[in-house]
């Protein structure tokens, strides 16, 4: 099997950060996005939609979307868990997944993609209106987090999981997106400080 | 347990048809979203984000998230799947899913929440243009998916998944978008009169 890489940005990173907490090595054929070949003949038969990763496996199978690539390797190799364990934690986890990605990584990539000028050739038409609208967005569901981050040392529970590889990423995207932590949210500070410590963050 | 559901709106419609898919029928706490009832105490209790549908188990555990309760549901009573049956179709349904709602179900979405007058109080601020730039977006989706629904029946192979469950959903939400299917986009039209036409799409 194959995996299109997609160097820096986000989601290629959060399928490169759940492999290492796997400890699993995949081949990667890199691709370079500011020349926009995720864009190119090639890319495109493979994903239609022009976004990576793309994960091609040795059948001919293509499977795309961060999250279904994370699922696939899961399944074939459960350990350590990062969907968490049994019908109710499969639940949880899932819930703060998409928790994590409604409300901190649309609203933060909503704000980078809209307000960005190197985003101009790739969001059309930019509105900028509707990236300033969604800053307020990330700060209310960062207010939210901070208190649940009270309770539990990870996002979703006692342990790490995909929800925390979406949180990690959501948070290191808000530097181009010119939102912060508040200084105040200190729960979400440490749950960031620790998950950020982790070896597999600098996949 | 009890589901607290929200009628007409198409995130509880999803769960309430997957349950009918499942032939299963859970105690439903009507919640009255017109009133915003679910912004109301008891339920910003249930789930602070304050969106339905919410899943409270006999235990307290409380499940919010359309796919995370259908999740749920799914490990409980696998028959009939509607995640797909086994790794690689897991995988594929995963990201048809996904696929659907990042691709038609978010651009319907926000052309209805950001250009519907009824939406004022709810989506703030609407922002018109950002409305607008969304119907383009669900209309070249919607070329795409019918260009994949000439090569099977369903939305992510050979069976009904919960991708069509989506998609039905938000092709039905088009309507208050003032989006359409275009005449020509006879695959996707031929799906949408399949999938309507199950008993479980009057849940």
């Amino acid at each position: 099997m194959k995996l299109y890489d997609g160097g820096r940005a986000p989601n290629p990173r959060r399928v490169r950060i759940f492999l290492a907490e796997k400890e699993l090595e995949i081949p990667l054929v890199p691709v370079d996005m500011a020349a926009m070949e995720h864009r190119g003949e090639k890319l495109s038969r493979l994903n239609p939609l022009q976004r990576l990763p793309v994960l091609e496996l040795d059948d001919g199978t293509v499977i795309t979307e961060s999250v279904a690539i994370c699922r696939y390797f899961e399944e074939l190799h459960p350990e350590p868990p990062l969907f968490g364990v049994g019908v109710r934690e499969h639940a949880l986890v899932e819930m703060w997944q998409r928790r994590i990605e409604f409300g901190l990584y649309a609203p933060v990539a909503a704000a980078f993609r809209h307000l960005h000028p190197a985003m101009k050739e790739w969001e059309v038409p930019q509105v900028p209106e509707w990236g300033e609208a969604n800053k307020p967005k990330a700060l209310e569901f960062m207010r939210f987090l901070d208190e649940e981050l009270t309770r539990r040392p990870f996002i979703a529970g006692e342990r790490f999981t995909i929800a925390d590889i979406t949180g990690l990423v959501s948070v290191q995207f808000m530097k181009l997106a010119h939102i912060e932590v508040p200084a105040e949210l200190v729960h979400l500070r440490r749950w960031y400080e620790n998950v950020a410590a982790r070896p597999s963050a600098s996949a």
